[in-house]
């Protein structure tokens, strides 16, 4: 068995950083000289577990194929003492003893869960985004998992596409320094630790850009808009030292991610250096077939020279694994090489190497661990706090937020009692009904001080078949024997008995998420109606919102005074949120995607071109053979960047220590930022820039640095950034990136609507 | 004077098709001789004519610079009068009497109208269309016109955008056939004859995927998108021999396209081998300073090198002329060159020869012709005749259409008696007073056999100022001091009153076109509910709908039992309207522009790629992890190629005479197409193909060919294709153009949904 033969090196892991050499590349080689090509293919192979319980792994189907070297992993399988129990069958039966690889999709925390990405990204907070994948890693690596499937990457600009919830919003400068944060996170700094995961980052490449907001759709999309506006994420991760890249579902450039050389090899591992391996998305090898580029032999093959190690596999008669049913005899009739295989191989076993699995291969298998690292009160705690830094306040009419401590309130509305949904779409690992609820959490935090009356007030949509579908997966809320009017009554009633009403409403957490693509951004319509009778009742109205992506709230930014977007705040959902009601915290979180009036503005996002004939004015009047609608304005309900404090903070003085640089210059920026409003606070600056002129158009801003600081009542602060060329760099016609001489804006603000600016010029 | 020494030559005009020999060279490689470099300049140079009116040239700021050979040409200038006015001074007073050349906005008919493009566009009767723009051609070289700026052949899958009314709908292949009917429809064999016109393709290039369906926004997409799906229009006009080219006011691949060498030089001249010239959209090259990438000198050079030859110039402060204001300092600056001056003059003679101008400069001006050949007797049977053939039957339940010369008919909605909205947009030479309304067409035609009552039941939208932008340019539609209701109530008793109820509805002209771009895809409001309160009637009712794009009729076709979607039908609405609704036509006319559920859906067109996870229904039963929305199916409410006729058609034997082909080979393909039904009538019979695997991605269905053949009723007629190598081809990843070995499935049938197939294999 290799494994015995392995097991006394004392290598614990190396270094996260891509390097070029393989420190295990002599060990690899012995090993790959004793592999039969069916065991080289059987480690490209990466089944689902199926139901294994424990202690029934040794009679399955999938501990068959463990014995016999057909599996190089399994995902979506957990505890550590599963997955021990698995280990065990390939490290002892398996002819060579080849340890495998265990991943999960551990998205936004596993037990303890996160905010939804979209919602997590809104706090620019790097530093603690990168501790939720700490923590993430650290309870589900005590759970015997050492690889997970994130960080989500891709930008989008659709909120029509059910996966914006998954990503970090529109913008490729702050997508980028959250997918460093969230690959440090899980990889910390020694992969080969019996706490951290691989990380791996995906969907490789444009996944975002799906055409229509329609999930699985085709991607198309110039190489300059690639370049400059969607792949600079996917490199940040990869220069973090990510030790896996999962292809996409979409084609590119007529071609699926999948096969795509270009992309996989010519992009990813010569452009960018990425040296450690790629794996599928779920069944994406086979699906080639469906997209028209070959059989099930050609796809796979495509799939192998493209550059993919691992097959993600199906299971089912209409899409089963590919790798392993064709490869052998694609090799055998002369269509892939074993250097092809030895390869890809060669990238399995270094990832093992890495993890530190050939070194003790039940190193993520300690049985005691999940008792003391998984959902603490530690973790529980700190997630609290998360929550509440994601939440951006969207309006807050005459201070209407915070809330008192006394009264009457009502909590209305079908999200209020819905644990299961407050972990958000991808929390597969969570026990979605020990999130604390909204009406939970504000009981807790209320104590005795005030009286909380609740209703319903309506289910999440009027059509029951779309409330399923947008409730899966143990998030179903029950809808019990009353009409919607019967609903509304007793909301009705409660309210007129109240001081103030919480209203919880907006998204299912399965109405966002894969497969989750809408054309109505609104909120369903018979919560809308439930609101707006609510309204009609004249009592203040709090709207507490959650949803998976960005909302047309075009009605109830002018109808309701205060509204608080809460997103999927996660596990501790109804604590975090009463700490924002209640202003035990302030609110901080910043949108990270356009909020649009309507979906027929989409795509919509603040780093446009300025076209031709760019509108002359800011105040919504049309201007004919002007570029913009006939029956909406240009402008976004809410802008890239947009979140309001209960204090405010005002911004003078923005100075450039030059106007001239050249090219190995430097600028000192910096603004006084003052609060000026009666409570301590957070607040984001943001440093967006405009190349006035390039040999290719340029966008009329681009987010270039942002700051997220605390400022006291009262405070002014000075705030600096620094501006370099390498910031001002862009991909032009050729594909080079440089920075061109000529004009800038600099421009610091609260969001991406700021107009206050200085320019200054880059010389040769 | 150059004229007069080439008065004796007794060319009469060259052959249209594309040369690469220019038979003038030498006679204008003579005149470039005498020519100054502020003449060159001047024959770059497109300016208004500002409002002159006969009598006046000489005196005006224009006249001055003809004069000075400050001016190439004048556009939107008309009557053979005022023309020959301005070429007088032209010829007699310039010092080298270079004639002038006079361009229009002929688009849809010059006086005479005929229906906006994307209506005619649904006839899809090629000889037809050919003969509209012959009409046209016609009329406006009657009134000294020689130039025309059209046919519009921009690709468009996104009816959000105004201009989506423009063109010809979202097929490459249907819209090649209707350029190169367009083209030889206005120039026919001999550009110097005095009825043709010189066309000018637009707008190259992609101007239609407009991001968002905003127009003038940014264009963004890849080489292999542009080449299998936008080009093919263009390219088909260029083979055609048209004499000019637009360049569009979108950027691509980040260069604006006025300024991009490898669209107006590399692809255009260098591939295609277009030898005419290329003229801006109207202040395009002042605009590239909006766009970023350089002032007005870095602008002009760019444009000129890049290959643009005329610059269709602004004449206001903010935006002023390009070429002529910069090129003469950057010549003496050493930034572009007397020759590549010279080249773009050259090619400005070279139209000025083909035109026969060089020969007989006032030949377009006979101040007889006008009097005999526009708006004539026969020019408006024909416009009425085109009409009818365009409009398209959506529905037609239980056979309501057509509906009998007898009893009472009650005529309600605001566009019933807007015979200045008849001729739809970008109608600029026409009298739109002169227009029959339906009010007008239905009264002469129903004479004394039945009795019409009449309402407006509504204004255009509930928003007077969008209505008024939705009414521009002469189309206003007076309110009257009646509130809705009061218009409502009318129409209500009118109703009461009838036997049946014919709805005119729809957008008004200038809710689409230019600038006219909608988020909202519906019937405005204010109809909706018009027509929802005559549906409670329960009164049968016939909408007759106007629109200049795919609406969302979702409703409308869940409600009202007859829709025919007149689009603008030009001068003869009205008597082709009531041609149609009483049976005197039989409708034929089919969509060439897929109507949406929704605006979420755009874009959605029918040749789309199938995606890894097409969805496994056709029922619009949702899928989870299928490529599809959670809140709507993935089918169009109506299908490109849609239409119904009074009449039904049915297919049987679709035969292929063999089941494989090799690289030389045909395939005839023959199917029987039986009128089922009442009455005799016209079918578009359709063809597509799939290409099942590609070394790209290949669209679910391709449309290769189509046939419209009258059939009489009961009777069978054996329809036949030839599917060539030809038609298989398409631009794999190195944009060559290739028919790759494999399977391949035809489809034939009454539109784009058709499931008839038969299956053959292409060899080697
Ligand atoms: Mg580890
Ligand atoms: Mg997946
Ligand atoms: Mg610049
Ligand atoms: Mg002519
Ligand atoms: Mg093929």
């Amino acid at each position: 068995m290799i494994f015995s033969s392995c097991n006394s090196n004392n290598n614990t892991g190396t270094s996260s950083k891509a390097t070029a050499e393989n420190p295990f590349e002599s060990k690899i080689d012995s090993i790959l000289e004793l592999m039969t090509l069916d065991e080289k293919i059987g480690q490209l192979n990466l089944p689902t577990s199926g139901d294994i319980t424990t202690g029934t792994a040794k009679g399955t189907d999938v501990g068959e194929r463990i014995k016999e070297g057909k599996v190089g992993g399994l995902f979506n399988i957990k505890t550590a003492e599963k997955i021990y129990e698995v280990q065990k069958i390939a490290v002892e039966q398996s002819r060579l003893g080849i340890p495998l690889i265990f991943g999960m999709d551990v998205i936004h925390g596993y037990k303890t869960t996160f905010p939804i990405p979209l919602g997590l990204s809104s706090s620019w907070d790097m530093e603690m985004i990168e501790k939720t994948a700490r923590v993430a890693a650290t309870e589900a690596s005590a759970d015997g998992i050492n690889w997970t499937f994130s960080p989500m990457v891709d930008i989008s600009r659709d909120p029509r596409w059910g996966r914006v919830s998954e990503g970090n919003g529109e913008d490729p400068y702050l997508g980028s320094k959250i997918a460093v944060a969230m690959v440090n996170g899980y990889q910390s700094d020694d992969l080969s630790a019996n706490n951290t995961l691989m990380a791996c980052v995906k969907h490789f490449a444009l996944y975002g850009a799906s055409e229509a907001g329609r999930d699985y759709n085709t991607v198309d999309m110039s190489r300059n808009r690639m370049y400059n506006e969607y792949l600079a994420p996917y490199k940040a991760a990869v220069d973090a030292g990510v030790g896996s890249v999962m292809a996409s579902f979409n084609e590119i450039d007529g071609i699926p991610a999948t096969g795509n050389k270009w992309l996989l090899t010519d992009v990813l591992r010569d452009d960018w250096g990425f040296n450690g391996f790629v794996v599928t998305d779920y069944t994406g090898i086979y699906e080639m077939i469906a997209h028209g580029v070959g059989d099930k032999y050609q796809v796979s093959e495509q799939a192998l020279k493209a550059g993919v190690d691992m097959d993600m596999a199906g299971d089912s008669p209409s899409v089963p694994a590919a790798f392993i049913k064709t490869l052998k005899e694609s090799y055998e009739n002369g269509k892939v090489t074993m250097d092809e295989i030895d390869t890809a191989v060669k990238r399995m076993l270094t990832a093992k190497y890495q993890l530190g699995l050939f070194d003790n291969p039940y190193k993520y298998c300690d049985l005691d661990r999940a008792k003391t690292e998984i959902f603490t009160p530690e973790n529980k705690a700190f997630a609290r706090k998360v929550s509440a830094e994601s939440m951006v306040l969207l309006k807050n009419e005459d201070q209407l937020l915070p809330l008192k401590k006394s009264g009457t309130i009502a909590l209305i509305g079908p999200l209020a009692k819905a644990a299961n949904n407050m972990a958000g779409t991808w929390s597969v690992a969570t026990d979605q009904e020990k999130s604390n609820s909204v009406f939970d959490g504000l009981k807790e935090v209320i104590g005795d001080k005030a009286t909380m009356l609740y209703a319903k007030g309506s289910n999440i949509d009027y059509d029951l078949e779309l409330e399923q579908r947008a409730t899966m997966f143990g998030k179903g809320i029950p809808r019990d024997g009353r009409t919607d009017k019967q609903l509304l009554d007793e909301a009705l009633k409660i309210a007129a008995k109240s001081d103030i009403i919480v209203a919880t409403i907006g998204e299912s957490a399965e109405l966002s998420g894969e497969s989750s693509s809408r054309t109505d951004l609104g909120i369903p319509q018979v919560q809308k109606d439930l609101l707006n009778a609510l309204l009609k009742t004249g009592k203040p109205i709090v709207l507490v919102l959650f949803t998976g992506r960005p909302l047309v709230l075009v009605e109830e930014n002018e109808n309701v005074p205060a509204i608080l977007n809460a997103w999927f705040p996660g596990s501790e959902a109804g604590l975090a949120i009463s700490d924002v009601l209640f202003g035990d915290v302030n609110p901080s979180g910043k949108l990270t995607a356009t909020f649009p009036r309507n979906v027929g503005q989409v795509p919509l996002f603040y780093n446009h071109k300025n076209t031709g004939r760019p509108l002359g004015n800011t105040e919504g009047k049309f201007e004919k053979f002007k570029s913009n609608y006939i029956d909406v304005r240009n402008e976004p309900l809410y802008p890239f960047g947009y979140g309001l404090s209960y204090t405010t903070f005002d911004y003078e003085n923005l100075k450039l220590d030059t106007t001239s640089i050249n090219m190995d210059g430097e600028i000192n920026v910096s603004v006084e930022v003052t609060n000026s409003g009666d409570y301590d606070g957070k607040e984001v600056v943001q440093l967006y820039i405009r190349d006035l002129v390039g040999s290719i158009t340029r966008p009329v801003k681009e987010l270039k640095g942002f700051q997220k600081v605390e400022i006291k009542k009262g405070e002014t602060q000075n705030i600096t950034f620094k501006i370099s060329v390498e910031d001002l760099k862009f991909y032009n016609s050729e594909l080079d990136f440089v920075a061109e001489p000529g004009q800038f804006q600099v421009f610091v603000g609260t969001n991406s609507d700021t107009k206050m600016m200085k320019e200054f010029e880059l010389t040769k």
